[in-house]
């Protein structure tokens, strides 16, 4: 059956039902879909400080710590970093954060394949360590990024026990961020969020230099 | 064998002996491990505008792009950010990296269980998405984050061959972070370097409510 012009007007007819059926399921699936967020929303009432772990091999890790520091900055919370290895380099998270009242604590020693020195590593771990336990002790204080934190366990440069008392004494609703890689259990196992980035593959390895602005 | 006051001197010498022994060890180690270092940065010589792309279902994805975005502003380049999905709340990230002249396209329509019309959806999404495309198109931007973009290729609100030629057509020294769940495999194909942010576990899972200036 065709109209003046032509067009299949039943056709027309039939897509444009079958249009309007596949909006309604839309619509039907997304409110089932609605409900069920809501109800997982209702459930979660608890506000209190969280502990976040963001481990792995992969990139990104710090970087989302420092993404979670300008978030809590953008809505006016007060935010303290405390950057172990790192910070003998330029780092263009601080360049921005400082500007905007972050204060930072840095390890500055770089790797330890560069400073070779393990008595110094510790003596320089356990200096910025005692700013990270000050920040931890400061209910001024709504965010504490303590980035590549892992490494000083692994390392054996600060004991897991000193740390899991600053963690646990903290001021209640204190958030606090931990980065690196090979996690200690024990912080695992207190942390409320615990992420694990890992490599699914990674430009380095391609022959791609570290680069300004995106690599540090 | 005792000196005048009792102590063992050759176990003290013996320990003096020993730490030094340990020390030199350590050194050795850290030279090599400097060694394998430095031969892996001499052979990543290339620079170019990199593919990042951040997927996986564990927290810390988009603020991982947003840390990317801080530090790249905090070198002074120039940054924009497209964001889809997300929008239709306030957002710490996006008052801060306003304040530093980084460009915001929002396509503000929130997740698709509250807004329930999939037609409004994919016009607000084709929307944004020019927005991206002219990012995506203009030198004078560093870095273009592409918050979630990964659903508008899951949902075909956008077609996966636009997307791929507005990222193989970008001028060259630009790099794009693309965040989301279920990165479509053409694109993880596309990418330098991928992540995979995996739940280890999760806040809200526990009846925790997701928190200002943590969680957006």
């Amino acid at each position: 059956m065709t109209d003046n012009n032509g067009t299949n007007t039943k056709g027309v007819s039939n897509n444009a039902e079958n249009e309007q059926i596949r909006q309604q399921r839309h619509k039907q699936r997304q409110q089932k879909l609605q409900q069920q967020v809501q109800q997982g929303i209702a459930k979660a009432t608890v506000e209190k400080g969280l502990l976040l772990v963001i481990t792995g091999n992969g990139k990104g890790k710090s970087t989302s710590g420092f993404g979670t520091v300008a978030r809590a900055v953008g809505h006016g919370l007060k935010a303290g970093v405390v950057q172990f290895i790192k910070g003998s380099w330029e780092c263009g998270e601080r360049n921005l954060l400082e500007q905007h009242q972050v204060e930072f604590a840095v390890m500055a020693t770089g790797f330890t394949w560069d400073t070779q020195d393990k008595a110094a590593d510790i003596a320089a771990a356990e200096q910025v360590w005692a700013r990270a336990e000050q920040m931890l002790a400061d209910p001024a204080i709504d965010l504490v990024l303590l980035d590549e934190l892992t490494y000083m366990v692994s390392y054996h440069y600060i004991e897991l026990e000193q740390i899991v008392r600053a963690l646990q004494n903290r001021p209640s609703a204190q958030h606090v961020v931990i980065t690196g890689r090979s996690c200690h259990r024990t912080l695992i196992e207190m942390a409320d969020t615990v992420s694990e980035v890992q490599v699914v593959k990674h430009a380095f390895d391609a022959g791609i230099k570290a680069q300004r602005g995106l690599d540090w």
